[in-house]
């Protein structure tokens, strides 16, 4: 039983704060395993550079698939709902319109609530609280801001891409030889995203893809200073053997000529981590001494249990974690 | 069979040029029979007054009746389509929202798809015309304006509230006091409307509720002048024994004093009518003399069988009227 895994928190029965960063499916497996190790009090900042307009709704994947998945909802892929019908897709296919972006029906509630409610005024904020409460989840979900900040990449064949026509619309298949994050120069964290960097016991960035989904958090003003300011920042590598086990990760670390191996995600973070959890398969990665310091485990989360077990290796480790 | 039913044209082999106007289920059943009698050559003219923005979606509810009803898809209460499943809807419900206006899956593709393109910059006329062809329907229809129009009523409860709001979201229960199409100084007929108006045999207005369905067309700047210089416009009432079928007309005929029975309908249309046929059971409602001419048939429309008897009455009657 996956239940008999829950450890109490480092503090014994006192509170850790732990402040996530995320994006999609495995920071989502992550966060959900945080959420289950006792005493630990999650705040989970989730990556908005992937919100687009889709048929015309105002669609948030990152923040969708957290919340579906601390919920235990999430689809078969990690994205969407668990079995949920594709009754309007298949209706969309025999209309005039590129219907590549696929949201299944129950999933299309969440898309329809998150527009119509951003169209009478409320923020991301209170759309995405709105949805996890109703979703059961109890760990505070923000986004990384209420402002526009889209991702872009660049491709050899098409130029500048919006995020979902890169990722979805074209499979991810392309190199990505540049990014930017629109309208970052614009943006303010989101309300409360300030605190819980700053006042969190430790800050964990999740096993995401560094560029795609932590560096648009990161693009917002301030919260990478407030993060390399922070005592504790412990990363987890999104590699496996140099591959990452989802998405487009390690060969966008190669495109961009970061390196997909633990010196290229260290070099992402650009000494932002104090400590970073890598999957044992990379083990030949390891260098000694400074920082951060490097920590091998077995970081896979094929489900609950390795999830949970996941999150108690970095909770202990966070007790741990000091700058220096 | 119902196809035993269809009746060469009044003019034989000829074509015979009929625009329709239209609200939702009347005026759609009314299409599909007249689109089903041989030498037919219709365009339908369709309310736009209760298109709203619905979960951030731009719905067209008569239009997409009219387009589902012609494609014999349209859903058992007369809206939507047959046998969509709810889950969206469903899922909704759970969220905090009101989820009154119910939009099945498969409906919900129709709704995406022109919230999308009309997005995109396409007009609501090139959006209706995409759809009518993705369902099959080879009459051509018409949005009354691409411009906004909305209708609103006022009710004592309230004061002035949007056509949705109204009709969906308090289940039209209230007396409606006042009526305003909103936009209608400022629109323009969408484009082949005052062509079609002036250039076909007849003009049919179908058995429409005449304030809430019809009156938003006629609004439209043009559309009211060309129907009255029209030889031959020939109007079904939607009263059947003083009732409406389906909807509030009577009630909303009644509460404005314009009257729910023959003379209210003949008065509703301020002169524009050559021909009304009403239902043989408002027989008692038959003035002599004068303009219009009143007819006596069944108008009511329980299949398909029934839409086309009544059509081909009405493209008989079509082919004698005359102003005078």
């Amino acid at each position: 039983m996956w239940a008999a895994t829950i450890v109490t928190a480092i503090l014994g029965e006192a509170t850790v704060r732990l402040t996530l960063l995320s994006g999609g499916v495995g920071g989502a497996k992550l966060a959900r395993g945080l959420a289950a190790v006792n005493g630990v009090e999650l705040t989970v900042i989730v990556n908005v550079g992937d919100d687009d307009r889709i048929y015309g709704l105002s669609v948030s994947p990152d923040i969708d698939t957290v919340i579906y998945t601390m919920a235990g909802r999430e689809g078969p892929q990690g994205w969407g709902l668990a079995e949920d019908p594709f009754v309007a897709m298949k209706a969309l296919d025999a209309l005039p319109i590129d219907a590549s972006f696929r949201i299944g029906d129950g999933d299309l509630a969440t898309n329809l609530f998150r527009t119509d409610r951003l169209l009478a005024g409320w923020s991301l904020t209170w759309v995405t609280t709105a949805l996890a409460s109703a979703f059961g989840v109890a760990a505070t979900i923000l986004p990384a801001t209420d402002d526009p900040l889209r991702t872009e990449v660049r491709i050899p064949e098409a130029g500048w891409l919006s995020f979902q026509e890169y990722f979805v619309g074209r499979s991810h298949a392309d190199e990505v030889i540049d990014i930017r994050f629109r309208g970052a120069g614009f943006c303010r964290p989101a309300p409360g995203v300030m605190e819980a960097l700053a006042n969190c016991d430790a800050i964990i960035i999740g096993p995401s893809n560094p560029i795609l989904s932590i560096w648009p958090i990161l693009a917002v003003p301030g919260v990478a200073d407030t993060i390399a300011s922070h005592q504790s920042v412990v990363g987890i590598s999104p590699l496996i053997g140099g591959t990452a086990l989802k998405g487009p990760a390690h060969k966008v670390l190669q495109s961009l000529g970061v390196g997909s191996n633990t010196a290229g995600i260290i070099s992402s973070y650009d000494g932002l981590l104090t400590d970073l959890l890598i999957d044992q398969s990379d083990v030949d990665d390891v260098v000694g001494g400074g920082q951060p310091r490097i920590h091998l485990t077995d970081t896979r989360m094929p489900d609950l249990e390795g999830s949970v077990k996941l999150a108690q290796t970095v909770v202990n480790l966070a007790s741990s974690a000091r700058r220096t």
